[in-house]
């Protein structure tokens, strides 16, 4: 399926992610609006062609002549504006987002939607160590995988929208998980790469590791540099999911200090392989 | 200091980096020969100009011409060299290394070394996920760390020739440590997160992991594909500092799922915080 070319798109919330939405979506020939309570953010992706229209208002003909609306906000602001502004929708409008855990907010808002509205939820799995919409580029949608977290209750025509929004804006893979499974993988891949990243960074007394860091160690610490209002909500809403995969991830980490403490050379390097093979199949 | 122009240099091991030294040597004009047990590894480089002169065997023109001998082989092997064929150095030559840990190798050799010959250990941060002088590749050591691990019995003017081959190689920084905090500081930046690394992609039993996954993993499994013949060599040659590393991130990565797990949203952002301020120093 491919995205109808004359459906208007509404952003909420525009950021980094929901400027390079915008961005993308612009490129391809789209309409994009966007609302974000900062009314320079609006200015600045006026001024910059990154969107159409925009207010730093409830702006209610952006929002009932928006076929298709991606909310890219903090979880808990998502959920209020649903509940404040909702009677605003065009009748049959589909809604999106961004969110980064799903279990904690994808039934709720399902549960208060207006019934002639479908959300489908999905996962850009895309970023940077910047933020706001001054920083916004699509490019970091070329290579990435995009999830879309369905329902039971949604429709086969708004989950292939939803994937449309994934190819217009050129992600690698597009994908599927229910809810717990997505959150799930989310803990280990991304959740837990975070905490891992932060701890490297603050249990080191050194002032100067820079002078003797090699790739290993920038490689692995990138990702320190975090949002911590955002990441430690996120972690928050994917607490249980997160704490089992630090406990896992723990578990793995103490057998290989075993294995080390007692000379087991060859178990160490039966892991270095198994570790290898799987690793190789990222780089096909 | 300048490396002179005039002098002859060895490299004792062509793999991936004794090949990147000879390449880097060359481009820079000066003469280089190697020895390497592999006669297929002395031919290539032969037939592709990375060396004018080289070996298969202990030939003792090579030997006893080189004013700089370079040693990258594995650590064992290195000692095993020194004893056997020491009395064909050049009188007054100077031999430094590559080796990724020091304390278990430094003292052993210069305890068994002739007087007249110096030995100055160095290590340059810098490789690839890809071995063997096909893949040598002098622009690795653009942009990386040289460390200089110096004893007390090293003369001022053979440290400084050892700083020379960093520097004619063109690293960014060249720094120097002794060889106990060295050993602690490669626990710290290289092997613990090569550890991290092998856990992450042994810990999870999803096949599926590469449709799912971010940059975030991408980045933090990359040094997980390891040759795990030397690294578990340099793992157990360095194990008492690994061990320790090993311990301090474990009980930092275990408070931080005790802030998690008590909703100590508070703590957690100040760890953010902390992490993301000292990243930022590395990305100046």
């Amino acid at each position: 399926m491919k995205l109808d070319k004359n459906i208007d798109i509404l952003i909420v919330g525009l950021g980094l992610i929901g400027g390079s939405y915008a961005k993308g979506f612009r490129k391809k020939g789209y309409k994009v609006s966007a609302i974000d309570v900062n009314e320079q953010s609006i200015k600045f992706a006026i001024e910059n062609g990154i969107i159409d229209k925009g207010s730093s208002k409830i702006d209610e003909n952006l929002i009932s002549s928006a076929d298709l609306v991606i909310f890219a906000l903090y979880p808990h602001v998502f959920l209020d504006w649903i509940k404040t502004n909702q009677h605003l929708f065009k009748q049959g409008a589909v809604i999106t987002d961004v969110t980064g855990v799903k279990s904690c907010i994808v039934y709720e808002i399902q549960s208060v939607l207006r019934k002639d509205i479908e959300f489908v939820s999905a996962h850009p799995m895309a970023g940077k160590e910047v933020y706001g919409v001054e920083n916004a580029d699509d490019s970091i949608f070329k290579g990435a995988n995009y999830i879309v977290v369905p329902t039971d209750t949604n429709t086969f025509n708004a989950i292939e929208m939803c994937k449309a929004v994934g190819e217009t804006l050129g992600f690698a893979r597009i994908s599927s998980l229910p809810p717990k499974a997505h959150d799930e993988m989310i803990g280990f891949v991304s959740q837990l790469t975070h905490c891992i990243a932060i701890c490297l960074m603050t249990c080191s007394k050194s002032e100067h590791l820079v002078d003797y860091t090699g790739d290993s160690f920038r490689d692995l610490t990138r990702i320190a540099r975090i949002n911590e209002n955002m990441w430690s909500e996120l972690f928050m809403l994917n607490k249980e999911a997160l704490l089992s995969q630090m406990e896992t991830f723990m578990s793995e980490f103490n057998s290989f200090y075993e294995l080390l403490k007692n000379d087991d050379v060859e178990n160490m390097k039966e892991k270095m392989k198994q570790s290898t093979a799987r690793r190789a199949l990222f780089d096909k």
